[in-house]
């Protein structure tokens, strides 16, 4: 299998960096190929700019929706961005991997899902019409892949448990699950997360290790989230509300958008 | 009042500009001082590194909250990320305009948050103890001002609606409201969210822009939203997991942490 890791954490000795290293072992010795994209160590440029559409005439307002498509059609998106895509249709497996700051990834991730995904190939792709909207939530030139994130969270685990203060660790996670993994058809297993992670000491660090190997070893079996796919009945379209009664009983918010049991289960 | 808006769209005749100026007449006309922070004119630096922590030795281990909390505490934060700063300590009112990109804010608005909020500041503020954990969560170094998001989302409202496919707006707004600006302290007002941006004729422009003004001239009053205080009960202490049964029945998920009515009702 291949595999792209998009490592985000600006020091080579972090945590964050000793597990990927640890993934990537673990992938290695499995007879996987593996990238990573080492977003601080690329000095990966963070925000969508003019920059990024060499072809826009420079007296033509920036509309970044439609600057996107035009330089993805024609070939014009810049050369750090088109290396990018060219490695995330390689890997069969992305994986994301970042300490949750503010609740969300840092910056320059953002910046990386901002800039590489361009309208044509992330989004904007496939049929409108009142029979399906798109090709995404489960399709998508994604489909058939398979994605997970590795996050960090400095917080204790209590604190983003399903009554804790900073949310559910999967409600915060949803948007980038679902929102950016699952839009453009990846299959999304469910994260790896780590709390607490200022203190770590050596023998937790040896028990998160052998969790995420297992992790590793398991990423072609392990079973997605179940999200409910788009164009396939659940929803109305072009409202794309999801239909009135199938969920069960008391499920709302992020939750109507996974079926009530794996598929396979 | 003094309001600042923190603004973040690259393109200076943009929808989000306009309705930004719109704002800025509207406020300074009822006598009130603005300040605006227009990070791409800034050319604001999006991502955490080194190159924040002037004061850390070149051989010393980056630890992101650590450097943070030191160099907010000695003064050797890097003079952007100060005069940002102070910016926020002379507001009574912060708000934070943004496109909606990929279900959260673009990164060099990300990049804004994770370097201004610095440790000390915006978080591990306060006693940790068993009647306590931390100034957040409704009080902190924010208390008693007031935040809001104008947002401007490319997809049909619809589709963030309570059914919609992308997830109910509030709740991918959650993790800014909550976990961004009511962590220190401030009270949140409902976000002004328009959709559908690239669909924006005169007559609609006209009708946004006058919803905008009415937003703006009831900044004082318009009721916030009733999150939950920390500290006041609500919450188990340490592990800040909220008590059983106090929400409605059929509550969950981000939900929890709202009161089930805003108190002055």
């Amino acid at each position: 299998m291949n595999i792209l890791i998009v490592f985000a954490h600006p020091e080579p000795k972090s945590l964050s960096a000793s597990l990927r290293d640890v993934a990537i072992r673990e992938l290695e010795a499995a007879g996987h190929q593996v990238k990573v994209s080492d977003l601080y160590a690329m000095q990966w440029k963070s925000q969508v700019d003019r920059a990024d559409f060499p072809a826009l005439a420079s007296n033509e307002r920036l509309l970044p929706v439609a600057a996107s498509k035009t330089a993805f059609a024609t070939g014009t998106l810049t050369d750090d961005v088109k290396a990018e895509i060219d490695k995330l249709q390689w890997a069969d497996t992305l994986i994301l991997q970042f300490p949750l700051w503010w609740f969300a990834m840092p910056a320059i991730l953002k910046g990386w899902v901002d800039r590489v995904y361009a309208y044509g190939f992330a989004y904007g792709v496939g049929e409108h019409s009142d029979r399906r909207w798109g090709d995404r939530y489960g399709e998508g030139v994604m489909a058939g892949k398979r994605a997970m994130l590795i996050v960090a969270a400095g917080g204790w685990e209590e604190h983003y448990s399903a009554r804790g203060v900073n949310g559910p660790i999967d409600d915060l996670l949803f948007p980038i699950n679902h929102g950016i993994l699952y839009y453009p058809g990846y299959d999304v297993l469910p994260p790896f997360v780590t709390y607490s992670t200022d203190r770590f000491d050596e023998m937790r660090f040896a028990a998160t290790a052998r969790e995420l190997r297992e992790r590793m070893r398991t990423l072609e079996t392990t079973p997605p989230i179940p999200y409910r796919k788009q164009n396939y009945g659940d929803y109305h379209i072009p409202s794309m509300e999801l239909r009135g009664g199938i969920e069960p009983a008391g499920v709302s918010g992020f939750a109507l958008h996974q079926l009530p049991h794996s598929p396979d289960s």
